[in-house]
């Protein structure tokens, strides 16, 4: 099967600056932002409602794909661990993955809350909370 | 930036066969499962320690990604709904998405519980839990 991730959607946030960025989505800075839906994947919008809990994924498009080891949150004086233990934007696949309430729809821009990812960040999947 | 993932590693089950196996992780049927790292990432894993609480990340390599609508579950009574307010596997980039526990790390074999995916599913990445 083909491994492409096919982008269905980017973010739309006043986060513009990588190194401004918030770190988590718990931390200050996260905002609310929109989601515009590309119209192909319009239908597996249906049956979406304001108010529900929802995982987003993200494809992290700034991030290094070839790092194994980082400092937690960048700070220089934790010592490196694996990226497997840490939820670090580097990584071999630079998913992101952000716990989000829908604060409305309207066609297919979406309204989340909080989310600490950069302006034009590529958006690959959402699903609702389990 | 690349948008094709690469695999990390595989999951090992006792789970062979699409059509017996769970629908969700805390459906009858999740059981404990190995998950094979492959030696290239195994920095990855460092400081990883059992009992940790993680998030999995899949790629359902069975799933179709053209489906925008589906019956929830499979059950044809009730009515179509878009991918994107479900946890189907069909779905654009069908990345799988689970909460497991570390029950133990032996090298670059982790065992752990629960997980409802097909024996030979490809792993894209681990997060600990936030």
């Amino acid at each position: 099967m083909n491994k492409e991730l096919v982008i269905i959607g980017v973010v739309r946030s006043s986060i513009k600056d990588l190194s401004t960025a918030p770190k988590m989505e718990d931390a200050p800075g996260a905002v609310q932002a929109t989601i515009e839906i590309d119209p192909l994947y319009a239908e597996g919008l249906d049956s979406m409602q304001a108010g529900a809990q929802l995982e987003l994924l993200t494809w992290l498009h700034q991030a290094e794909r070839d790092v194994l080891k980082v400092h937690p949150r960048g700070d220089k004086k934790r010592p490196l661990r694996g990226v497997f233990t840490t939820r670090s934007p580097f990584r071999p696949n630079p998913v992101g993955l952000h716990r989000v309430t829908l604060v409305s729809i309207k066609g297919t821009t979406l309204t989340i809350e909080p989310l600490e990812v950069l302006d034009g960040t590529p958006v690959i999947d959402i699903k609702p909370k389990p």
